[in-house]
């Protein structure tokens, strides 16, 4: 028996999830937000209620001692010495990182020169660490990186058709992420369909705010639809996904804009925003499109073609699939938009129940008993994968 | 009984070809190169031999009084009064054209202002258009627009995922390329089936040193890869095709490239000359892959892995597919590149016969005959198509 606590930081964030290993159960989950700004907001669950402290939180290491002070005087647990490992969530990993890893001074060093490729990410994921390592300084941490899960990618899946310079020199190539939410749904898949996980060919559709698309053969993660970095693939809430890149130069000559900004466009006003013009929340965009709002249907519907189609190119990549999973926050609630996705691919052996298909946020397969394609929706769990990760090497 | 001229006159080059209609029989065809340079190349064929001669040519006008002239005075025709029409490829008919037109000074003042989209190809189509005008002002020209056949794409399709604004003030959205050849090889392929274009799924696929795949319903295109210009979609001999946006901004600092030189190096030195790093032709790349080249095979994996993709995406685009054509340079010519394409689409009932596929430029079914999906090699024919929408227009 032991206590794991997973840690993602943000820049001004930290999240935190306390388990009880093996048995997995959560002790307390909670998440500090605005450290570094006034009035930082320390929320935590004791007991199934939500205790919530509006206080200032200079900085991570503050929010850490915050963190550990109350996990005791709150009576979570008795001493500090109960927690025998920590887990962090680091986004990049690069190619130096096919599984997570013990943190040490060389591990931290390399994830430092990943800032490069993750620039948003990677340091506040360190300042995290950092601040654990200040005040836990005996405890073993382990980093669990998002892109981990897709080195197993084959070269024809993971290079750029661009000078092949570019990824000697600068590592341009497709990394992926979301790699822990897409290794949980697949090895939780696995479980639900009663074979080993070597066996199968399966889809996986994490549909969040981010969202991705992987094709995981036998286990390994061999194509997924983000690429060099989160921007890639199907649209999002914000965010473009593919589009032309001829257009880049041509939106920075007819808006003014340089380089960075028209990406600052393409991560931050694209997307379901974009093409809605008044949210990126999908919850809203379903509500406007059942109101008449065309241009929310026209959302709902770019959203759900982009997704639609990756199914179908990740199953030739696969020369067919076992089961496609639904998972994240539009993955595991909006039966709208698995509806979308899934329909018209009994060509694939894709025969799936409209009305199983309405749930939300719960695990279930959808398909028809006789469908050769399971469909499963599984609510995803990174924190967990993070905790069992830090059992497994520290 | 007519003769009609149909014309591909590129900022330096004029290609034609010249129809007895409505029989479709080619009396003669050929190209002038370098015009506008020292030592332009006339070439023409009469009688299935080719005849060159080397002149100066100074710009299009004069090639086309040359061009005419070799035509009455190699007997090919008798007078210039038995052409009946001309026709002419035009790049970018933006949402302007979703057919052929007969050219007015409407229709120039058109494809002028639609040269922002097509900035290298509309100008030098439309000198081609006006030496014809200055030297045959009586016969009558029809316009032919590659991107006219893709116009019947839903919004779904074609709408990016950026502000919305950016469609509408920009024309900011995907058009789509080689609608002509396209068109051509969905309506053969229909002759060939022996069922109405309406009832197919045709799904084609234009590989050439640019290569673009169409999703056709019904005999319209519903879905193409090549996008707001032709550098997206799949890898080709000399463009990247998709990549993640992201890496513009990025390549630029690494490089200290501007969008535009970056631009230039993904639509000429990315692609398989990228990857490969030698050369952007399929056939000395297929060469040297077997002589154990690690980078040619590379090149190769990559670009038939990203057709492999779209296969199963625009079959999953329109619910299943009829039929897989092949078609252009590369899609005529190479069975390695169809094996690696077809290979593993078993599961969406693409049963090819390995046997039949040896086949090099020539029309025929590679499926076995119970495949429920039919694959067809059709060499493409852009210029009869262009003769026959003269004949309809003019």
């Amino acid at each position: 028996m032991s206590k794991i606590i997973a840690i993602n930081a943000g820049s001004s964030s930290l999240k935190f999830q306390l388990f009880e290993m093996p048995s997995e159960d959560v002790i307390t989950k909670g998440i500090i937000e605005r450290i570094g700004l006034n009035d930082s907001i320390f929320t935590i669950s004791v007991n199934g209620e939500k205790i919530t402290e509006t206080t200032d939180i200079p900085d991570h290491e503050v929010g850490v001692k915050m963190l550990l002070d109350k996990l005791t005087t709150l009576g979570i647990i008795q001493s500090l010495n109960e927690i025998e490992g920590i887990g962090h969530r680091v986004v990049h990993g690069g190619e130096e990182f096919s599984d997570s890893a013990l943190i040490t001074e060389e591990v931290l060093k390399k994830i430092e020169d990943l800032s490069e490729l993750a620039p948003l990410h990677n340091p506040a994921n360190l300042t995290g660490i950092r601040a654990f390592q200040a005040v836990l300084p005996n405890v073993p941490a382990v980093a669990v990186f998002d892109t981990a899960f897709h080195q197993t990618m084959p070269e024809s899946s993971y290079l750029y058709s661009l000078p092949y310079e570019y990824y000697e020199k600068y590592g341009i190539r497709k990394y992926g992420f979301h790699g822990t939410s897409h290794k949980y749904v697949s090895q939780r898949a696995s479980e639900l369909l009663g074979r080993p996980v070597e066996q199968l060919r399966l889809l996986s559709c994490h549909l969040g705010n981010g969202a991705s698309i992987a094709a995981i053969e036998g286990g390994n993660s061999i194509d997924t639809s983000m690429g060099f970095t989160p921007l890639a693939g199907v649209t999002m809430g914000t965010r473009s996904g593919n589009i032309d890149p001829a257009l880049i130069p041509f939106i920075m000559e007819k808006t003014n804009k340089t380089a960075e900004e028209v990406l600052d466009v393409l991560n931050k006003k694209s997307g379901m925003l974009g093409v809605s013009g008044f949210s990126s929340d999908l919850r809203d965009i379903e509500i406007e499109a059942r109101n008449g709002n065309e241009r929310a249907q026209l959302a709902l519907d770019v959203f759900a073609n982009r997704i639609h189609k990756y199914i179908g190119s990740y199953a030739s990549r696969m020369y067919g699939v076992d089961a496609i999973i639904f998972t994240a926050g539009i993955g595991e609630n909006s039966d709208v938009v698995r509806e979308k996705v899934l329909k018209g691919l009994e060509f694939m052996g894709v025969y799936w129940d409209p009305a199983l298909n309405k749930i939300r946020g719960e695990e279930r397969f959808i398909n028809y008993p006789h469908s050769p394609v399971k469909v499963i929706v599984i609510p995803t769990n990174e924190e967990v994968m993070i905790a069992r990760d830090v059992v497994r090497l520290a």
